[in-house]
């Protein structure tokens, strides 16, 4: 029965694993997408949207990347 | 038996980890998004709307890391 | 058939924390987005929409921390 | 029973790159439509839209690599 | 037993091709509609929108096409 709890082990660190990237790349494409019609429409306030671009990408990246330890901890534990 | 309980340890960790990853970006991609909208639209007012981000970043993410401790609590209980 | 039960705690434990995690993160971001958009349309309102923001915040986060205390009590009791 | 952990590993590594690749594929399309449309807007401001949007890509693309990893990882562990 | 092995690998590897192709054509399509749109809106800048289209729809394929080569690899491992 050893085997059933390998198998499990693989499909919930890749349930995991892509549920952090599907969550990191919406959240990021939100923000960065903005970041770029605010560019657009405001070419001088360019730096001070993206130095607050790179504080969000940090700020939601935080958790998805606790998800991919979680993936890599239920693949290696 | 043990070991079925330990494979559906692993899924359990896995779906709590990756919802909270969706969540946390989900949610902070649209406040940050929003934040960057207006901050090109009022510059004048970028300081006070990043410290409202800053609130409202704590606020959303209070939720997904209790979610993050379920999942570490399932993994080593 | 004792450890199936023990197996369905932690699945049921992780979808009521990934849920409630989800459910916040939405909301929340939603409420939160919207108040930085009438801040930075009318600033002088500002102080009004975040104590408004925090009470909406409140009021939403009441239902998922329940749901997290549900999870807490199927993993720990 | 080794035989169900094996398929149980095809399944977890075709869920992992499948959620990488629709994480970033989605990611990327919004960013880069986003750019392509202040491009359109105001060309003068073209080459710092792109910018940005290379940035972009490579800060989205990071955590779906990792899910790939994740994906390798699974299959020839 | 081995037939079960041989039954989730075509389950797996179509999994993989097909979220891989949602995902490229989501993108794909996001990007080159954006294109068009820019080009109907400003003619004389349409060169300068399908060179940076060529750019995205390439950034867009790369993860996609990694999914779709981990849906070769179960095939044929």
């Amino acid at each position: 029965m050893s085997f059933m709890s390998e198998a499990f082990k693989y499909l919930a660190a890749s349930i995991a694993a892509g549920l952090a990237a599907l969550a990191a790349a919406l959240g990021n494409g939100k923000v960065i997408s903005k970041t770029l019609e605010g560019m657009a429409r405001q070419p001088e306030s360019a730096d001070n949207l993206r130095a607050t671009m790179f504080i969000g990408v940090g700020l939601i990246e935080a958790v998805p990347i606790l998800a991919i330890v979680v993936a890599f901890l239920i693949l290696f534990l």
